[in-house]
């Protein structure tokens, strides 16, 4: 264990995605053979095919653990971000939008050829996003692409679970685990969705048992790791196999299992539910932000809370509103 | 003149450029030595170096005269688009949203190597909008890419001033002009801007007097184009030049100069103006759509200030609420 103290807050390892969105009606959901409310992957070719049948759009840079960077940048938190760009139009603007939000970001871009990765969310009127994911660039990311000084200097390390999707980058990510764990350093793991655990529940289970110090969660989510219908069960398993879980249950709230026990913590109001894109990203946000700060888990939660409710209430999944004056004002 | 019915309401031709919006403070403006409310053209590297300045930000494609076009559009109006982009990801950006939107657009890609138009919009917590444009491949629209038959077929060809500043443009607008007018058609101007209008003054008033039916002209570019420091006395001579003439002053609403005489016309109540960005587009998307269902001009005044104070609702220069609706609650 290095006795260093870490030196930046919390760095992120995710997919660097430029989102598209677009407003539908239920019908282009069925229509196009989307699952509602789910991320699927798509290559290149129906990403365009698909792209050719999307309404109007506007596009915001994304990515799940990008977001939660910039989230916790939002609130005063040094924050950086490893993830994988191609040196296209789009990459330029994800490198733009994450640096000028006041996160640290410097991985070299690919030169493969691969775009960088582009994500259709389609809103529905519900305020509901279903997501189609062309990842292009961003599973090139490679263990050489793990910056360890920055990993070492980052109090804690942040994993989007989409990541284990791409081979080369659930490498460099169980390298950037060696590095951070060898350096005394926090892991904090986001399943990210229930499908993506799905995939790669045998190994995730591991990895949460053994590497995993902090676990983000929705309750679909949780169910899904151990695949159990009820929640008080997977919420036992989650108090043994993990020292620190948020697991989280939109308008219902989250609870924490942890040290201190196991805290309920309400959702914040929102007056309308606008795009829920980011809710859980920001979530994460907060949530770490308050605990570099030595914050107890309740207050965690609830500057999550705070943070996930600024970003449902307008488009796009990053946050508009001065984060930091609304906890200052609600939390202290 | 041919008598031959036009098949579609409206083709406009302007510049093809996706929007770059962010928010920024009154001393960004100062600081970057921008010109508050008006429109720079900047080149590539500028463009590069501003970007660099600019904060986190949202894409949304604009130009404006295609902006016009998706608003009549929206409206109900068969509508087509000329502009030039180039074969990027930008590019791809701009031809999905319009084409999304309803409207005809078919002009091949540039091969130059221009990137597709960019324009860098501050918007200031005023609502108000300084725009930087790097005009990229929009610059090369040249007389070859004017479809003849299309300019023909369409009851009004709408022009955008901005396209006066490149030279092949402008002798592509002229081109079309003289389409327009063997067919039998009406055409339409923008001023675009005050700056645009000081740059092509001797130019632009010698097409009014001979070659335009509709002009559309804030107070500002109505006094620069006959440098009149007086309002009254720039209606008089517009009068004398142009058949029709709706003149926008921003809340206190439009003055129509036409064969009905002068028409006052108020502008519709805006519970929260936040960003300007498109009024004036989308007022003459309002007007051109009643204009050409054969409505008396207060009728087309008032559909465009209509469209217009949807569009200062909410980020971003194209519609997001269903315009039709609102324009037959209103007015049948």
């Amino acid at each position: 264990m290095s006795s260093n103290p870490a030196t930046i807050d919390v760095v992120g390892i995710g997919n660097a995605i430029v989102d598209v969105l677009g407003e539908v009606n239920e019908r282009f959901i069925s229509a196009q053979d989307l699952t509602k409310g789910s991320m699927a992957l798509i290559d290149e070719e129906r990403m365009h095919e698909l792209y050719h049948a999307f309404p109007p759009a506007e596009e915001h840079s994304g990515g799940s653990a990008a977001n939660t960077m910039v989230g916790a940048a939002a609130l005063g938190s040094s924050a950086a971000f490893i993830g994988k760009v191609c040196d296209d139009q789009v990459g330029e603007i994800f490198a733009h939008d994450i640096t000028a939000a006041g996160v640290e970001f410097g991985v070299a871009p690919t030169e493969s050829g691969s775009a960088t990765g582009r994500c259709l969310v389609a809103v529905t009127p519900d305020g509901e996003r279903t997501m189609s994911t062309y990842l292009g660039a961003s599973i090139e990311l490679e263990p050489k692409d793990i910056d360890p000084q920055l990993v070492t200097a980052a109090e804690v390390l942040y994993l989007e679970g989409y990541l284990w999707d791409p081979p080369s980058a659930k490498e460099a990510m169980r390298h950037a685990v060696d590095i951070a764990h060898e350096a005394g350093r926090r892991v904090a793991l986001s399943l990210s969705d229930p499908f993506c655990v799905d995939r790669h529940r045998d190994e995730l289970q591991l990895l949460i048992e053994h590497s995993v110090d902090i676990l983000f969660a929705n309750q679909e989510e949780a169910k899904a790791l151990y695949e159990l219908d009820d929640l008080e069960e997977t919420l036992l398993v989650l108090e043994e196999v993990c020292e620190l879980t948020a697991v989280t249950r939109g308008g219902q709230g989250s609870i924490i299992l942890g040290p201190e026990g196991r805290v309920a913590v309400p959702a914040e109001q929102v007056a309308k539910r606008v795009d829920t894109t980011g809710a859980g990203d920001l979530y994460a946000a907060g949530f770490l932000h308050a605990f570099t700060e030595g914050r107890e888990a309740a207050i965690c939660a609830q500057v999550g809370s705070i943070a996930a409710a600024e970003v449902i209430t307008h488009i796009g999944a990053r946050p508009e509103a001065d984060l930091r004056a609304m906890i200052s004002a609600r939390v202290g």
